[in-house]
C-alpha cells in the first residue's frame, strides 16, 4: 500500500511514526511518501535550515527532542551563545550545536550544486528513513518561504502592516501580533520536486495529517500542480483534524487560521480544505458536532480520540484514518 | 612608540602578548599594529577560517587554549562529531563549537559584503583588542593561500608531486611527505590590506617574532609592496629567531625550510631574510655560533634566551628586541 502524507513538522512528524507503527502491527510493509512543507526554511548564519524536513527525519530516527519536538535530544548551544558575544548573527533562532551539523551539511550540498531533493536524501539517508519504508521529499526544491502580514511591535505607531518571515513571526515574535494574511511567497512560479506529482499519482492512499493547516499542509496545497493532483487522484484522501475540542493540541494554527477567515473548528478545518480535496476527515470524540457538517459536505467524517499522546495512541489514530480510507474506497 | 610586529599564529601571538607585557612594564603605552597571515585561511564547512588571525585575537584576550597554542579553551567539538556522520564535509580539521562562531561571523559578514580587514576589525572589537592598544591588519584583503607542492601518500607511485592546501599538508598529512615547495596561491594579484604599508612607513620599529619564516613571516612578505616597504622604511627591523638550538621549538619549520633551500639554523633563517630587510637579529644562547655570520652580513646579531616558556620570559625577549632596535637605530 503506497501512502503518501504531505507534512509540516512536529504534528506531521509524530502522525507518520504513528502510522509506520500501525503498518508494522498489521503486518503491512511501509512504503510511505512523505511530502514535506518547506515554507518554514530559513537561511539563518548563512546557513540553509529546513525545520519540517529535519522534524520528520530525526522523529523517524528516534532522534528527536521529544519534549520540544524539534531538535536533538542532549542538545548543547555553545554556538548559538558564543555568537551572542560577536552581536552580528541574530540568535532569536537558537539552532543547536548537534542540529548545526544538518545546516552546515546541507548548505554545502546545496552549494555543490546539489538540489534540495537530493539533500534532503543525502540527509535522509543518514538517518535510515529509507530503511523505514520512507521516502523525504521536499515539496519543492524552489525556495517558497511563507510570510505572515502583521502590525509589528517594532513599528511606531500608525505604521502600515508589513509581511514578516515566518520564523521571525513565530519564533521571534511568539506568534503574538495578530496575523493580518498569510503568503507563501515564491509558491506561485515554485514547481513540485522530482516524484512529488509521481508519488501522488501512484498512492493508494492519501493521509492529511494533523499539521497547521494554513502554514504546512496549506503551503504544500500552494505549490502548483500539488493540489490538483491530490483533487485528480484516485486514492481516498482522508485528514486528521488538527484541533481538539476547539483548540491546538499545540503549535498555533489558532493564530493564523482567523488570517484566511477559517474559524477554530475541526469541522470548519475540512470544509476549508474543501470536499474537491478531502474524501474522508477524523475528528476527535470532543468535537462530534463537527460530523454532520463535514458529512454534508460530501467528506466521510468519524469521531475517534486524536491526542497523539504516545505512539501506540498515534497508531490507532492512523489505523482509524487508513480504515476510513478503505471505507471512502468501497 | 608605534611598533608593526608582522605575525603568523601562536609563536607570533605570544610573542605579541610578551611584548604588550613588555611595553606596560617599561610604562610605555602600547601602539602595536600587527599585520596577520592569512596564507593559512582556508573555506572549510563553507566558512573562511583564518587560524593566524584568530590565534593572534585569542591569544591577546586571554581566549586561547594555552596547552594547544590554538583555538579557544574548554572547547567542546560536537559540530564536527555531528559532521562526521554524514560523512559530506571533511573533519580532519576539527573546527571547535566555541571557534564556529567566529567563523559563522566572519563568513556572514564577508557575504554581506565586507572586506576581510573590516571583518577582522569587528572581531578584534569583540576581544577588547582596540583596548589593549593593538591593531590587528590581515595582510591582505585578497584571497592568498599558501600551497606545498609534495609526493601525496595517497597518489599511486610514480604520480607527480601535487600542490595540496597548507591546512591539508599541515594538519592532513601531519607534514609527513618532504615539502618540495612551497607557493602562495594568489599573493602576486594581492594586495596589502588597507593600513599596512601606511603603518609599516609610520613605524618606529618593525619587529619580526619567531614566527615561521616559511609559510608565516615569508607569506607576509610575499604580498608585493610589503617586503619593499619594509626595507624602504626608517625603522629598524629586528627579527628573532624561530629556531632555537637547531631545532624548532613548536610548529614545523624545519619541514619547509629545506624546500626554500635554507638550513634548518637560527643564522640561516637571517640570512635567508637578508640584511635588505633585517637590522637586527636575535638567536638563542644556545646559537652564539650564528652571531659571527650574522654580523658578517650586515646584521646586528646578539644571543639571549629565547625560549618562550611563559609571558614573563617572553616580555624580556621582546624587550632585548626593543633595546637591539635602539642599538642599531643609535
Amino acid at each position: 500500500m503506497r501512502i503518501v502524507v504531505p507534512a509540516g513538522g512536529t504534528g506531521g512528524a509524530r502522525f507518520v511514526r504513528g502510522l509506520l507503527a500501525a503498518l508494522a502491527e498489521a503486518g503491512e510493509p511501509a512504503d510511505v511518501t512523505v511530502v514535506g512543507n518547506t515554507g518554514d526554511d530559513i537561511t539563518l548564519w548563512g546557513l540553509r535550515v529546513c525545520p519540517d524536513l529535519d522534524t520528520v527525519t530525526y522523529t523517524l530516527a528516534g532522534a528527536i527532542d521529544e519534549a520540544k519536538g524539534w531538535g536533538r535530544p542532549d542538545e548543547t548551544f555553545t554556538v548559538r551563545d558564543e555568537l551572542a558575544g560577536y552581536g552580528v548573527l541574530p540568535t532569536w533562532f537558537g539552532l543547536g550545536d548537534r542540529d548545526l551539523a544538518t545546516h552546515l551539511t546541507r548548505t554545502s550540498l546545496l552549494a555543490s550544486g546539489a538540489t534540495l531533493s537530493e539533500a534532503t536524501a543525502t540527509i535522509a539517508a543518514r538517518w535510515g528513513l529509507p530503511g523505514l519504508g520512507v521516502t523525504l521529499l521536499p515539496m519543492s526544491d524552489s525556495p517558497v518561504e511563507t510570510h505572515v502580514l502583521v502590525q509589528h511591535p517594532d513599528d511606531p505607531a500608525g505604521a502600515p502592516p508589513r509581511l514578516v518571515h515566518f520564523q521571525e513571526y513565530w519564533v521571534g515574535l511568539r506568534a503574538a501580533p495578530r496575523a493580518l494574511d498569510v503568503v507563501a511567497v515564491g509558491a506561485e512560479q515554485a514547481r513540485p520536486a522530482p516524484g512529488v506529482l509521481e508519488a501522488v499519482a501512484a498512492a493508494d492512499v492519501v493521509l492529511l495529517p494533523p499539521s497547521n493547516p494554513v502554514v504546512s499542509i496549506g503551503t504544500v496545497l500552494a505549490v502548483p500542480g500539488v493540489r490538483a493532483a491530490l483533487e485528480a487522484s484516485a486514492a481516498p484522501v482522508v485528514g486528521v483534524a488538527p484541533l481538539v475540542g476547539g483548540a491546538v493540541v499545540r503549535g498555533m494554527a489558532d493564530r493564523l487560521l482567523p488570517a484566511l477567515g477559517v474559524e477554530v473548528d475541526a469541522g470548519a478545518v475540512a470544509l476549508h480544505y474543501g470536499a474537491s480535496l478531502l474524501d474522508g476527515w477524523l475528528v476527535d470524540t470532543s468535537d462530534v458536532h463537527a460530523v454532520a457538517p463535514v458529512e454534508q459536505a460530501g467528506i466521510a467524517c468519524r469521531a475517534v480520540p486524536l491526542l497523539m499522546t504516545d505512539v501506540p495512541a498515534t497508531a490507532r489514530i492512523a489505523a482509524e484514518a487508513l480504515r476510513l480510507a478503505e471505507a471512502v474506497r468501497a
